[in-house]
């Protein structure tokens, strides 16, 4: 048994990196969106050509960076999403709808102050949890059978 | 031609109703979350008993809700998603990105100010818009090929 | 808005009638499996012959059943699959687990001395009831947004 | 051909080591649920924090497991089922149920005496067995066509 | 409840007629293919023009004779086959494999002679009948629970 | 029995007309994309406000008239393509490849001269007609069976 | 690119043999249904326990073999089925019927005499051949572009 | 994370080996249609056997070609359209309407003249490039996040 799973979410903190290294024995492939902000931001116009309005300049990227998410989704086993404690991370939650939509099975992560207003998205989910260690015992766990002591 | 059209998101606005009524004379059969915010909120403590924690309070009406948004969304034709001023939302994101993964058409509703935390949901889209009687006006279209003079 | 729902499970109560008179006044059509206890065991040699087995006198009558129980679940909105208390009921389990992989909304129904025993199902059900009162309150709710006073 | 075989339901006896040792010079990959009682039962509290009701105490849990369950059945291409002498075991219909709407190839094992009970699973099922020595004979059937002597 | 109920197979005696016939009290709608046998061999060509060679006359009418299975076939929940006791019926067994791999409720319907050449079909059925009699007390069966007496 | 068409393609002919009063008995009903040149052109920015290039005025009409005709192909049994004699016509090419891939029965409607460079598209259809009225008589023969005298 | 071929119908001659050994130098994984005669019928009971009918003594062997056959045509991405001259064949074309279903690549192989008769199954094929030769040649093309001299 | 494109469309020029090259040192592999003119025109009569019409000539060959191309679009992750200056392409469109239905991520490349004329299949796709160069850049960052400087 393996995993596929894909890391979508909250950009500014190591989270990521602290799943993975967590599960650094385990048979897990990790995907995740490309968290270089500002290549994420321009990838359009640079590679396709400037625009005058911010939103074709936004619309370029936003779907080229669709190509690597909806692959990544579309390809995980398990999708994690984290919401941090700042900003809109409205496609944090996009992603979370599209990985609920496909069956994928999905962990949420984030702090209690957002438990409300994440509540749709926690009832879709097969695990809340606060911490990147927790994702990384319930990715062991699913693997292996082990829990922590 | 029929159409079956899920109005998604805010719920604090008349939104609806505008577009609803923009509509009246067309073959379009709306749905929508429950917008009554208390009942939304409490609906399963009070069908299935009240609960000490606020994650299983809200946990179990958030359940009860997606019986009906997720039966809307699936049954729909097209997903209009708005997004309003205020709030997080998560949930209207979340609408969203179901409405995509399942291949539906989807209309996003929102202001300029907006524009760039939207960008990834925007691109999903077939049409942005920021009025109600916009949305109205392409669900005419669509049906009638009439454009507005 | 109009639901489909398939009433699942136990067949010595009356908690079908129940649940049906409790929505009375609602868009909803019922499905059930046939609840005639011997016609059910002994349709397949009615119709198709005698068998001398036990094992194939069951197998023609589960296989027309069949063609019923499988048709009204992959039609159903919401599948409501209620557990007596008494037998070992693995159709009940497994007609929820078809409702389950075929993401059909599921609401369980059973008394608290078969919690532990129904974990899985129940963490893979919108809703975990114990009375005919409450699936009605809850259909009556998917519909009308209105809850019990 | 290579096989990916899920092994599901009764976890106190030793039967998935037999049908195991039965096809070890055979390409065939086994998963099965975790078979640690224990684990199972409380990995959910463990990893995500204590419950002090027992119904979300089995829900953590229950999800945790089908993160496991869900996947090792989607990734299936036979699911053996098999029913012991003792308990409800309403999570082996289950995920028996969940194989079938699935269109996954399903062997069924239990003894004589649950047939009656039994026969709805039955029938949706390619072969039903008494032992692990016929459940590794049909796999060594369907991947080399040798029958046993 | 009601049943959509496609009748392939044979076109040579009255059977469809006859399960029409014991129906007629019954919320079914029944579907065939064209079964005079001169205009299925003949549409193609009377149409679109005549062809030299005998493939592609036959080519043309079997292909819009497609139309109309295909979709009958998609749109039916059952799926009722009937191989008579001549020629070689290969359209006849070809549908019950598309009927199969869609998920259709199958019966088969033959004489004894036929048995063990139709093992394969009849093991993917969920009946196996002689009599355009049976067919009927089946779909009575599914639609009312009642048993002929 | 009845049927749902989509009549794409050429839109400088009455050749849709022509289909439609040739079925005026029969039970179909037709769908088609908006026909008026103009009000195609320009509907994204006549409602969703002008662009300075012409690839974005052109990208926004083109995803609203989108709405319509994914919709249209996906509830249609039967998809119809003319080929006219002049323009590119790829959206009549892409509608056609959305239709085979969703397993829609194709009829392709062209001249001669096209033969060779449409054979791709012929291949995936089940019939190449070069009239209305050979459309007409294909929709008759799939409904009711008659070909022509 | 890779192809997974599935090699059904007749198997009382070489057919299988000469096509793989007119593909030995190509990346094509071969599977075929049990081949040997006696073992196809007779594995169910042999494994299962012996049937005093000759209905369920096909019926369990018949059952054993479609797990075999339906993983096989499930995983190709093409089916070559070959009528024979002698037999009712029916499974053939069972078989034929689920690959087309399925939207498999289709290469029907028979000789003239039962052109007729196959027109239906003929016309859902992308080839119709009459030799092993021929079926080795298109698998050449389609994974190299060759085509013979 | 590795890709699966199929590069479709125009084969009158070197595009596709400029994209190789360009993703010479990434995990990708690329597929293709038949790009030798003559054998994609003929192979079909040459291992079938010769045709008197052109449509039956063309018509084996385009059934052929589609084992390849169809299962070339089906393992992709991305298709890529290529539309040259010259002809009318419409097997191009073909395949990115085929593409589209699938959920393929869609690249278009095409000079600015084209550009009206290839609106609705440019509004379907996720990048508009006039270059091989660009596919290489999307590529690229799909896999890597690299912008080019």
């Amino acid at each position: 048994m393996a995993l596929n799973v894909y890391l979508a979410g909250e950009i500014h903190s190591d989270w990521r990196a602290d799943v993975i290294a967590g599960c650094a024995d385990l048979d897990i492939t990790f995907t995740a969106p490309v968290t270089d902000h500002e290549a994420s931001d321009d990838c359009g116009v640079t590679i396709m050509g400037a625009e005058t309005s911010n939103f074709w300049h936004d619309h370029k990227s936003a779907k080229l960076n669709a190509i690597r998410t909806r692959l990544a989704i579309s390809n995980a086993d398990i999708v994690v999403v984290r919401f941090g404690e700042k900003y809109k991370q409205w496609n944090a939650a996009f992603d979370a709808g599209q990985a609920a939509a496909l069956g994928k099975s999905l962990i949420v992560m984030h702090q209690g102050e957002h438990q409300h207003a994440l509540k749709e998205i926690d009832a879709a989910a097969l695990a809340v949890v606060t911490s990147a260690e927790q994702v990384a015992q319930i990715l062991r766990y699913t693997l292996t059978g082990n829990v922590p002591h």
